[in-house]
């Protein structure tokens, strides 16, 4: 017997047959003797709803009403699921976040979690009722309904198992799992058995949408064992997620430790929506980064590569960073502001390019991996603009059209088309 | 400067247009100075929605789960309304059921409040801040959202105003005050500037919509003064309900003491959805009433009136009765169930008929309005099948196809086509 967290996002309880389901996938957990929580989103489509309301509302809310406002679509959601619970004789309750209380921050719209009062939730879910739980919202020191912003009900999952101290979270989403690379682009793609929490943030924050990286953190900083897997598995005999990762279904994701048989490249993952600028002919004098980034900084644009070339003459440079696609023009007209502090000759904007990175905590222990990725991709005739590496983790930025070529040389370079030993 | 409280209903706030046009109501009463708690109901059939869901869920609905569902409507709408106030300069905010705490009791679905603690309510409202309070919902003893039943909202309003010390509590509707009858049917049917508690509780409890009943027995027992006014008047030069009943604008709901010239009848009610019960030839002997509604208050009917015949031969009897429209076919079955005890010769049900009712306070200290109401009646040809009293109230039964005469013959009899001296 176990003590287990569900969570089923929106596209999971986007209707009543979708919450049936959803009861169904309960009651399997249930049956078999597991203690449970569960934490579930809105319905797909009414957080949109009401965010659509709040903004016919007021172009500028205050965040504490836009928090009253949508946290009302997982309060329905969490009312519903008991009741299909019980309807299929499985004792259950709904929990909101002033109910536990889930006391987070005052930050409306993007709290963050202070602290979860689990006891009486404990009592209740030791008593044998399942606990059905409204994600992404918590209370604020006020008193008022905070909520934890887009995606923020896996954070509330993770923060509940780490208080009920649970054995397992498992995520419920519309995909079966964490993926050696985007299976849309390479065939060959599989599916993960375990990753680990370094691992999984650098995918999620490179691309992989299938956790959102709080979530990862806060699971790495309490321990919290994740298991990624689908709500469209049938929900009566599809198996458990297994620690020891020999399962046919899901992902485990845990610590470093418990990955035994260690890949050198876990994952490739790739992000198309970052945009390049790059400053033709620039003083090559101390401060002129300062120069170029402090005023980006200002503007809240992410500066996220960046390439300084050696400079030819010891006189001017060329200089190349990317900064998200979304802000190119305001990255773009505050250079154009600047332009008689920084002397460029010239100010290039492109949206032509992608990141792919390749991501493995086995890198820490093997060299040559970088060297090993440039000559692969040199030899299919790839070009690349700019690097940064981590621990774990090497990206680079390569011209869009070679994207799916990338991807898959990677791949097979690595090792991913085949099952590990 | 008085403090009041303004009540609107699902109508009054069915989309974002009709939600600025309660801000708009609102903040002409800030601009003069008030200071104000404002109590909504959801959005015009949001919670025919969410009540749709849980029917769907299951067909014995959990009431705490369904209040969690439902009251889920206000919470939607106050910080709606609170982003538009705000948007147009407006100090606001929103506060639920268990923010302010409104303590009800564990009586789900359909709970009665206890307590409220307006002291952090009432230091905001000081403060400058309108209270927008979600209404129908309070918190029970065991912390979990209790909902009032439908038409709370009216509850929750006088509630608050009572324990605010509310000066006046508005009720906004899609009327535009209380008549002397429905003036679908009589052209000449007049807006009562006053009407005292007890009239209101007779009138709303025959038929009359404006108000819930519950909230009119709580402003009476509370001495909360109640105005009925439309929420379609120009929000901006729509004048106030004034406390002597010389508005211009409105019903003021308020003490019999309050109302120094009063008429002995002030309005004319009618009931449609009644369906009348009769047994021909039942035994005349002690106990046989009982007999007769025992079985029926076991099955949850309510009876209101009873006629029962003379007995010509001192053996047997007719009994005549008045059940709900809807109660019926569940009245007939029981007593065709009782055959054997009853030995009634024949069951007949009806529902062709009509319940007309003149209610004044005035009439305590009339005698003769009953002969007077009989004799006009039979003046005009109308039957009467039975007749209910109260020291305010005098109800006739009679075929349907006499209401609209009846009525019209009952207002002119009582001087209520013309506008009082």
């Amino acid at each position: 017997m176990a003590l287990i967290v569900m969570k089923f996002g929106g596209t999971s309880v986007a209707d009543m047959d979708r919450i049936r389901n959803v009861a169904a996938h309960v009651k399997r957990e249930v049956t078999a003797g597991n203690k449970v929580a569960v934490v579930v989103s809105a319905m797909a489509g009414r957080t949109n709803e009401l965010v659509d309301f709040v903004n016919d509302a007021t172009d500028t809310p205050d965040q504490r009403e836009y928090d009253a406002v949508v946290s009302s679509g997982e309060q329905v959601t969490s009312g519903l699921l008991a009741l299909c619970l019980q309807n299929e004789g499985v004792a259950a309750r709904s929990w909101q976040g002033w109910q536990i209380p889930l006391l987070t921050d005052d930050a409306h719209g993007k709290a963050r979690i202070n602290d979860i009062n689990g006891d009486e939730l404990r009592q209740s879910i030791e008593a044998g009722v399942v606990a059905v739980i409204a994600g992404f919202q918590g209370i604020s020191p006020l008193g008022r309904i905070a909520t934890l912003g887009r995606g923020g009900s896996d954070t509330s999952a993770v923060a509940i198992a780490a208080a009920l101290d649970a054995d397992l979270c498992d995520i419920y989403t519309d995909v079966d799992g964490v993926y050696t690379t985007d299976p849309r682009i390479v065939a060959k793609a599989r599916r993960l058995q375990k990753v680990s929490y370094e691992e999984m943030l650098e995918m999620a924050s490179l691309g992989a949408k299938v956790l959102q990286t709080r979530s990862v953190e806060l699971a790495m900083l309490k321990n919290v064992r994740l298991a990624v897997r689908s709500s469209f598995d049938d929900p009566v005999t599809t198996p458990a997620v297994n620690m020891d990762g020999t399962s046919t279904i899901g992902t485990l994701v845990c610590s470093e430790e418990e990955i035994v048989e260690q890949q050198v490249v876990s994952g490739i993952a790739y992000a198309k929506d970052e945009a390049k600028v790059t400053l033709i002919s620039i003083a090559d004098k101390p401060g002129i980064a300062a120069a170029v980034f402090g005023p980006l900084a200002e503007a809240n644009i992410n500066v996220d590569m960046i390439v300084q070339n050696v400079s030819a003459d010891g006189l001017t440079t060329d200089m190349t960073f990317t900064v998200p696609e979304a802000d190119l023009p305001s990255a773009l007209a505050v250079l154009e502001g600047h332009k008689d502090v920084l002397n460029y000759k010239e100010l290039l904007g492109a949206t032509n390019i992608v990141k792919v990175s390749i991501i493995g905590v086995g890198m820490r222990s093997h060299a040559g991996v970088a060297a090993e990725m440039f000559k692969e991709l040199a030899a299919k005739g790839i070009n690349i603009q700019a690097i940064t590496t981590s621990e774990i983790k090497i990206s680079i930025l390569i011209d869009a059209a070679y994207q799916e070529l990338a991807v898959r040389t990677l791949h097979s370079l690595f090792g991913l088309d085949q099952e590990p030993e």
